[in-house]
């Protein structure tokens, strides 16, 4: 097992691809020594040629009329399948609530069958998650007056003081669909109105599946990359909030220009790559929107072909990168919002990422290594080593900076300026398609929150939980008696 | 004396109710296993009769608009009393400031009287409570520029350094009529214009006076409650401050649906009280207006008659209660804004609670027990208990539920959602006929805050509070030199 | 050189004043008893006259509408010199990120010259003072994508991952003149079209010359007063954040009614000063209004001659100052908003204040101390008395009251109520004299803030931050990898 992995590895290393640019030190001037490159075996990338030139029109341009829907999209996509909680996380009879797209939904394990319910009460709105309270296995009740929900339904049950009120029967609180595969609990997250007859499986909103697809989207060097929704998938990954838009979250893990950002991670030098300056579309081809009727809605990027080239030089800053070492990696992005990152971190693996909105100015920043593993005994090699080089080097080292990147930007994007100002350019392509495509194949815009944490920006709440030292969560602080 | 207290609390015991739900654990499932019930002498509310429906239209419905400006008064109702401080707070030469219906307010005790004036300087408008500077016993003055108010009347006495300004004699700030009674300090808080001669006496903000209205409001069971009015009479409590709007704080004070809310509280378990599941109206008679001319305006709760009727079964979950033992209560709210339990927590006493708004996201929350002691020997007994169970055991540890319950509405009606959404159920009659008569009787509605903690948001220097760990508070923070 | 300051010294405590109120007592009744006065010099200023009344109409009256820009400045005035840095605080290659006016500036030195650009890349708006990312001495690259600036003109060098992309040479960031004198660092923060070639020089936004100007604003006391222009001129200060808008935070640095605030000061106590209740104008000549068409544009205040009288008594409170002791000062303001403190805290020295907006609620405040200091000998002399006196008593002891001050009045000026509500009296000629001046001459109103820090107030960011113990800072915060 663990030489499966060495030997995943091992390809790796060989493909091509390392960073020069050692010598740079932050706030000080560096004179670009070339370093020695570590002998490539396959070196698909390392031919550099000549770039055109291709700009993508700014969002001041006509361009940005194009994704008004995604502009309007500040508290996210509804209607679409996200993650909610790792299986681990909620284990038989516990309760735990979080939020999604403005709307607080609260999970209960009934059986071993989760549920998912809007986490507000009908009657005063206070959410169920922040005093678990359960009299059987069929329904949840408000701990303030009793209210008890049909965890299938949403209908209001009874009242626990009130067991004959008119209302009983009559009204309820929106249910939401659940799918829990590979260690993941997904939860279709609906408008109050939206048919449950017209939910469409998860896996519509879950990245193309291979080998299904390989004839589609064809690379010579990918291994078959392995989904959530294949026999013996293992979902393996953390969650994490992130203080910041989920459009520009998304923006920044389809983005091939900025590997300047990710020079002194430790799982680059760790793997000896050698990274290069940045990849740059050669074709308007570089994209490919993912479009099919019954399949996900999106963009895959064709890494690793002649349609993206590495950039190997910049005269004007004496910059050169002599040869590539590296990992060979596909990206692509589906609705509502989730990045694939095929043969990454190691061999037959992908790193899925969403970016799970919480309010306009919050998400949920999901990581998750999907591998399958067909018998314990890989399970637990696959296990030891996602603990001791995926998770500390790749979902925290290497994206670590992502975090802080996306952070940055906020400032700009958060007041809108930045729609209006940014200006892109040749790279710029990815996120302008992504853009595209998810403003016309989203399945209803979030409305923004109303009476949830996060739609009014500045009540007393909220800084005294700040001077108290607490950050804004994801999940629902529960009471402590 | 301490057997008379025993015996008060004998006679609450044998009264019935005891909470049955002894087995229901936070995010499990309960099987209800009925508990044994203690005895009881009197059975009043133990006779579970079937339960009339009766459904209060909700917020949504036409029923809203006769609360009107209940709604609109999210700043609180001025021209009315409110506590300001308890006596102890406020010795001679002292000086604080509070903030109340937005309107921050300065007290100075001198010669023993207790003086309030707004709390902002006219000149530049800073709070001359926050460095107190006195240089007589007639007169407070504005430690940045010397501006000099007489403490009767407000009116600006002189300028340290500008002893001739034309502005002298001419211009004032507002004075607020102050009544010290029972250890606690009130401020009759009026709009700039209202006309000192219109005050009315703080009897018309306080509960009705027993047994003057023994017979408009009779109860067997009730010994005469005592008035922070009467002759001896004593306050002893806490004050703290409530992180929400004023009004949902006062609904959930006379709120008689949340028992389950409390049914963990050592009080219930110490004093082996068992509540019922609820109590619900039995007619419309169930509440009753108070509007006498020169009375209190509000509301009182016929309970412990056969007018509100204990839940003791909720066949849909499987709880039943056997039997009830507690201590009869009953409820009264009055503008604006003060809830009275009387006998409660023990014989012989009433505890109030008042809302007092600070902005329209805060309130300060006064939890007080009023008792008449005679003597000194009968105050030292009643200070004991207060101390050792009263205040432990009842203003913390049954209401400490009631401020994570308010808490937990904020969201929902701070942004106004809640009330368009909220559902009413029968035994919101009691909030709702309060906000109708709070619409009706109200002596006016308080303004926003202007140039107030709390009128702006999100200034700079909340933030730095709360960075600097500090919450936001109902008294001035003073400076330190 | 010590004996120099001593005799400094010796000269001010003779010109007399000497606070008489040594028994104000906060929260307490002072009863004045006057103090034996040190005997004095000279005392030019020790005969108490009757003042004539003088009342400054207020906010409310027809007098508003003459400062209309001013009010409307709540970001400050563009198209002046302000200070960004201290000269020790940028070392060779350092990178920093300031804000001035909602403007996010970054600030590098390279072969010793000081280079600033607007500090938002015009990619994806990030700071580029967030990881300071430098290739070689001409550029700054953004650390997010290699976007590569011009230090000189702001002109987009290259694109490190993209060195061919149509948008290099033809864009650009704005970039800011620079003048770096006496240990400071001065930005021209001007609009993004203001012409390069219309930037004044740093004269016109620094205070009067003197002795060039004794002529037209003589005073037989005052030395001449040191410029940071002149040879050998060094300025030794602090700088740190105000939480305050900048206008309420000038205003009080030319404030004459205030002395209340700073009698407790340990610097009057240790130097033995008895300083008067106020001053007064006795005449509408009492300021002076710079605006010579190629001179800084201001107010200068006629300080320490008869058209200020010292208020000595105020019959009202009891309080009498029967002489005074003290140092001869007097105070001027220019556009953008710099005090002047004439001959203060020493002799031949002069303290200057900038209220340097950061946001519309926040500045950075500059106290620094003027000196020229000709031999290395005298210069050690006059750090090692900084050091000792000035900076913790004059900068820190004496100034510190007026941060609290500042602070004191924002929330009654933030929202924009202090400017209705104010009421303005005779010793306000100077903060409304300076109102109307900076209405008329300043070069241009900020806009509000966007996409910065500041913009939105309640981002998810900012409380994060606060959570974590962060106050809002002035400089970018840096990241750490």
């Amino acid at each position: 097992m663990a030489r499966d992995h060495a030997s995943g590895f091992d390809n790796g290393r060989g493909v091509s691809a390392r960073l020069a640019l050692t010598g740079l030190v932050n706030g000080a001037v560096l004179t670009t020594s070339p370093q020695p490159v570590i002998s490539s075996r396959r070196e698909i990338m390392s031919d550099p040629t000549i770039i055109r030139r291709r700009t993508v029109s700014s969002g001041n341009s006509g361009a940005s009329t194009q994704y008004q829907p995604y502009k309007d999209a500040a508290w996210g996509f509804v209607n679409h399948w996200y993650p909610a909680l790792f299986s681990h996380e909620l284990v038989e009879d516990q309760v735990e609530g979080v939020q999604i797209c403005g709307i607080p939904i609260v999970l209960r394990r009934a059986n071993g069958k989760v549920h998912a319910l809007k986490d507000q009460c009908l009657h005063r709105g206070v959410r169920l998650s922040e005093k678990p309270t359960c009299f059987n296995k069929k329904t949840i009740s408000c701990w303030y007056h009793g209210f008890t929900f049909d965890l299938e339904s949403g209908r209001l049950a009874t009242i626990v003081a009130n067991p004959e009120d008119k209302l009983i029967g009559t009204v309820g609180i929106t249910s939401y669909p659940v799918h829990e595969v590979a260690g993941m609990i997904f939860v279709f997250v609906r408008d109050d109105d939206f048919p449950l007859a017209d939910v469409p499986p998860l896996e519509q909103d879950l990245p193309v599946r291979f080998p299904k697809h390989s004839d589609r989207y064809p690379h010579p060097l990918w291994p078959a990359v392995p989904s959530l929704l294949d026999e013996n998938a293992v979902a393996m990954g953390i969650h994490r909030i992130g203080f910041t838009n989920w459009r520009i979250a998304c923006e920044n893990g389809i983005d091939n220009a900025h590997l300047l950002l990710h020079k002194d991670n430790s799982i680059i030098h760790a793997m000896e790559w050698v990274l290069p300056l940045g990849l740059l579309p050669s074709g308007e081809d570089c994209v490919e929107v993912l479009e099919d009727p019954e399949g996900p809605k999106g963009m895959l990027q064709w890494l690793g072909t002649d349609k993206w080239q590495p950039v190997l030089e910049n005269k004007e800053l004496g910059l050169k990168v002599p040869g590539l070492v590296g990992r060979p990696y596909r990206t692509s992005i589906v609705l509502p919002g989730l990045v694939a990152v095929e043969n990454w971190p190691g061999e037959h693996m992908a790193q899925l990422e969403w970016f799970v909105p919480i309010t306009d100015d919050t998400h949920e920043y999901w990581e998750v290594i999907v591998r399958v593993c067909n018998t314990p005994e890989e399970l637990a090699a696959h296990k030891y080593r996602y603990e001791r080089v995926y998770e500390p080097l790749a979902l925290h080292g290497f994206n670590d900076c992502d975090i802080y990147a996306r952070e940055s930007m906020e400032d700009f994007y958060g007041d809108g300026t930045g729609w209006e100002n940014e200006k892109m350019v040749a790279t710029d392509i990815s996120a302008v398609t992504w853009r595209k495509v998810a403003s016309r194949w989203n399945r209803g815009i979030a409305k923004p929150g109303r009476g949830v944490p996060g739609a009014r920006k500045d009540s007393s709440l909220r800084f005294k939980r700040a001077a108290d030292g607490k950050r804004i969560s994801y999940k629902t602080e529960q009471i402590e008696d």
